[in-house]
């Protein structure tokens, strides 16, 4: 392994981090270890932080909610930037009335109803009758039946022509120490391809996630791109994004990438991090 | 339209014909009018006939026990040749003992059984334990629960390296008039893209699927391949298919495309079929 | 053709408007008609505006003497933004010092050298030393030997892990009434096929070029993204783009798309304008 | 390394073996020692053999040649069998009369008349008249100017719509010890994916080269495909194509993959060898 950095000597250098959630912060047990430590650290030094994640599921506030019953203080609402923030604040400029109907859980869905839209869950839908439809969202892979509710999806956007949300780009995630899962992203590319139609995603590496959380740092003060720290444990969508975006990054060995294979994943992607961490332990 | 010719001008050219089922022979509503008349035309003049099939849901017996059933005598099972029959050979020929696991009804895979190889449902198989399990294949897209299976097939595959056939390449297939459902190619393909392996595939536009039946018809006397002519409603399995393999094809217009849509499909694709006929009614 | 509208009509319900720059306000004849008139229109009227172009090739400096050569006083320097420009304030921001290899003309690297980096082209670079280079550009498809410098670039990215800048998204543009040429980022899509990296590339559909001119007009007072208008001939790049940013969005049928092409394509890509206009002329 | 065998031991239990070329028999020095030597066992031992190869730009007699001209006598022309030798076989079968336009050298396209057929090289091919031109072939990387030919092919193919044949599978192959170039497989992706067309493609891991091979052994007498050794230095052509044809499967370490790559490519594949060895020395 090549550059390994103290994660406390390169936060320093900086006046904000943005994180990655999974791998990073937490993994399939929980929250890491020194997570509250490693927050207090950067409070004490005056660095800003947001968590940037792929997470259409639930909302900030219930995202926060679940560090907050592990100790973790720091993480609060408004330090939360997910795709299903950037899912519902398209919706909000671009469908002015009507139903959205969507695949995931209730709960995803009463998360995209305070844009004032109706939603309605895909298996509710009459397919004879889809005048009031107005849009879809992939939310979440969960809430329903996939052979009952992906077909009939298909049969949806093959009677009638609608803008088609992606809330989460993740094609999959970890949901054991050893297994992983289909995420919402992976279903969506699935009927992308078999209708041929283009979907509009939203979540890391898309520059609007990065934008969004850009403008939350700027709105406290001057900052400039290289002044920002991106955090995380996957080349494709944190350390690529990251970087397009002009940040510098840090991908830490916490998640996606074990240390034995960092090396050799950089060089068959191209995808350069700034540094490497074993973690954010500080 | 340009070219649209009669099909019964054009077969009697040929010594042989290859058709394909749905679009050509039935569609969502049973057997096509005429189907039993073009057979007899065809057996009169002694020119010989093939189904080839992208399906491993059933047997070739249980298929022709359909057209049967509707009175066409035409279709005997050694008249049917389907993906799920190139399947079976790899498994003869590539798995000598052991297990293969299956996604698709226990019906499809009883049909595997015939190669004296044991089979298990995915739902059935032991994460912990794939010591016995040499191949996986998927075979239908009914008969297991999509998320529960698709994801453990994932789990399976990340866990032990194996053969992973696929026995039908088609990613989607015609429910009814106007729907359709994701066929298991189509799951095959989502699984393949996340887990970043290579499947094994069969079924049309396949040279494999076009040589079995090329066998058939050449143990029965000398044929050249530009004496068989290709019928389908395809361009992307049954012409191009057909076309690469050096047969002469027809497509035909009671299937996936519409009269209207024929000239532009054939510009944007590329693929020419040699003829256009309304139908195989003579 | 359901919903053609006036330019006019739509454009005086905007508060600015972001413009492609070919198949809208040129084509492969130079100038449409009508254009100076139409900015007039604009200026009168208080509304700003902006070319958003995928053009590496030269600078905005450039690119408006060749509308003012034509007799256009309104697209000024300043109203030019390109994925060249991203793709230098990347190289700005990521790459601090060395050498920045490119494909293209010596003029378009000319440009890149704002940044305080030295360029060398593909040709001159030394295979067996590249010790200096930090960075490659794909900068235009001109220029440079195809053969002799895709082949090294090639072999360069196997040699060292860089950092691979794409500064045009397009695949392909127009050269003629009738014929089209393969752009750069035609042939960086190769390049990374089958090198199996993974490359940053900027331009329209990308939101990061949205961005960037929505950050020019928000500098000149309050304005929502919903009072913004993109213009553009091309579903894929201008209209997904622009509606996924949140902008409202006209197709218009002076470039890509015929007049009797526009539902068929519309329908087929899921892609949908707010608004189809004949053309901007008012 | 697992499994490491010896070829020696391997090839006697087969009654026949198919060879890969390059990284097999040779590579950017010359043929590799030994193979003289390896044919005579061979020979000896009533095991016949065929050289598959993904190659169109010499004719099978230029290609055994190369062989006699190093010493090695056992490579005769009628051992031979190249992709484009099934591209002929297609041009022969399905293209009657008329001109064939072909990217390569006249030294690829000589080899083609042998159909009867005209060819032209696309740099002669007038764009106002295209009427005697039946069919395009993608013949090899080498004999014309890929800036003005490559974008000249995407011009005559959106004139008029043709079969597209390409000859040879391959996206690149080493050039030297260390670097690579495209190949015009690759060329032919790029032009494919910019257009929108499909190609009739020739070459590993199709059937239909197995089944030319097969049938060549099958003349001599009696063999099943489990009878057959293919023996090759790359998963996805070599082996995978082995594999699905129903033989089995030899991976040398001669070319593509270095001794300590294979299990790991392997395993990221699912590609599985029916063994390995370091090389065809006996």
């Amino acid at each position: 392994m090549e550059n390994l950095s103290l994660f406390k000597d390169i936060v320093k250098q900086y006046k904000a981090v943005f994180f990655d959630a999974y791998g990073v912060l937490k993994n399939h047990k929980g929250l890491l270890p020194g997570i509250q430590n490693m927050f207090d650290y950067l409070i004490e030094n005056g660095i800003d932080y947001y968590i940037l994640t792929n997470d259409a599921s639930r909302s900030p506030d219930q995202l926060a909610e679940g560090y907050l019953a592990k100790g973790v203080t720091a993480v609060t609402p408004d330090r939360i930037i997910s795709s299903g923030m950037l899912a519902r604040e398209y919706l909000q400029y671009k469908v002015k009335e009507g139903t959205v109907t969507y695949l995931g859980t209730p709960n995803s869905a009463h998360y995209l109803e305070l844009t004032g839209l109706k939603t309605l869950s895909v298996q509710e839908v009459d397919l004879e009758n889809l005048d009031n439809i107005q849009a879809m969202v992939f939310l979440d892979d969960e809430g329903f039946s996939w052979q009952r509710d992906i077909n009939k999806v298909i049969n949806i956007l093959r009677k009638k022509n609608m803008a088609v949300i992606v809330a989460n780009t993740d094609v999959s995630y970890p949901s054991s120490k050893t297994e992983i899962s289909i995420a919402i992203g992976g279903l969506a590319n699935m009927v992308e391809d078999i209708i041929g139609k283009t979907f509009i995603r939203f979540g890391k590496p898309d520059a609007q996630m990065f934008m969004f959380a850009y403008e939350q740092v700027l709105a406290k003060g001057s900052i400039r791109k290289d002044e920002i720290l991106m955090v995380g444990d996957t080349l494709k969508t944190d350390i690529i994004g990251g970087n397009k975006f002009g940040l510098d990054t840090v991908l830490v060995l916490t998640g996606n990438i074990l240390p034995n294979q960092a090396d050799l994943k950089i060089a068959s992607t191209g995808i350069i991090p700034t540094y490497i961490c074993e973690s954010v332990m500080i």
